[in-house]
């Protein structure tokens, strides 16, 4: 029995050189780029966010645009900072039970199995991965709406659109939602990802099945 | 071997009255209960939402405020009318198979099998509520954006608040955003449901798992 490194999630079954070892170690390659991509896109959508500012001069008065100005960019940004702070956390994790397992290898195969099929361990990371997931999609949702508002206005309700007054902080705020809907697409993918992780801790084999999958 | 009624999918496994029997059925259970709730619920917050419209008289001009002055409310209505339509064709194929099943029991059980353990089925099935949860979470997260702007406005924009001129009409509208929320929030939960009964048939129980659950 052997454990590839980086990556090995607790709950996930060991790698058995069977014909499911293709897709476990796929599995556990993907889970550790989609935390990497999570938590590089979501400091990027914050900072973009974050940091975007553009002062206009209306006679003789200054007015300054900045995110805090529209409540759905904040949610953004802590949610993105959320998001990558969970997922360095979990990045973190993978390398850390992947040197455990390295360290217990061919000594104590059941320290390992402990760290494989560790079911409150495994729920926990799905839980937290359900919640990022639609964290940061209610997050980009609502940053996108206001962010619809401000480019084309509702003239029905008298909320008249001021991208054409701050372009360039609108540009730099579409940047940000876009890196943002990136974080939460990749969080979707993920999700059934440690779902798969979790749920075959309490499937069994079926020699009946029809499915080709 | 016995299968219950209604409420058994495909790709859950047949009752064997061992130690998961009790589990299986509160999940078959479970699921049939919250597609119904759904349903009922998202049709509920369509028509509170599609039906809403206040005309008032302001200076002998007449105003009617209606749901689709506001992007975000069609959204939401959309994906309420989807959600419903969705979780009514699940509710059926849960009855229809459970039919199947009744009709095939003591029979031919490679039959039951066949309905049973259909990865492709379940898969599907999965997908569609993965993707409902978050079509319905994104339209919760927009019209509640759009909501907070009309209740208190944003006066760094210049978006000036409208339920206080729109009061019965923003009144309305937040009964069905709180049944969209609703709605919303059932399908997180159904979704892991789907993700159980689809990823156990890729699993294999294993003697020395340590977790508890």
């Amino acid at each position: 029995m052997s454990y590839v490194g980086v990556g090995v999630s607790p709950g996930n079954v060991p790698v058995k050189h069977n014909n499911n070892s293709n897709i476990e170690r796929r599995v556990r390659v993907a889970e550790v780029v989609l935390r990497c991509v999570i938590c590089g896109l979501a400091i990027l959508s914050a900072a973009l966010i974050g940091t975007d500012t553009q002062v206009k001069e209306i006679f003789t008065i200054q007015k300054k645009a900045k995110f805090t100005d529209m409540k759905a960019l904040v949610f953004l940004v802590i949610a993105n900072g959320l998001a990558a702070a969970y997922s360095l956390v979990q990045v973190l994790r993978c390398v850390l039970i992947s040197m455990m397992i390295r360290g217990n290898n061919n000594n104590n195969n059941n320290n390992n199995n402990a760290l494989l099929f560790n079911k409150p361990l495994a729920w926990a990371i799905f839980s937290g991965d359900q919640i990022m997931a639609y964290l940061t999609l209610a997050a980009v949702g609502a940053a996108a709406q206001s962010a619809v508002l401000a480019k084309f206005g509702e003239t029905e309700l008298q909320w008249m659109k001021i991208c054409n007054m701050y372009g360039k902080f609108c540009n730099q705020v579409g940047e940000g939602i876009a890196s943002g809907v990136l974080v939460s697409l990749s969080m979707m993918v993920l999700s059934p990802i440690s779902a798969f992780t979790l749920f075959r801790l309490y499937g069994h084999n079926n020699n009946n099945n029809k499915g080709r999958w």
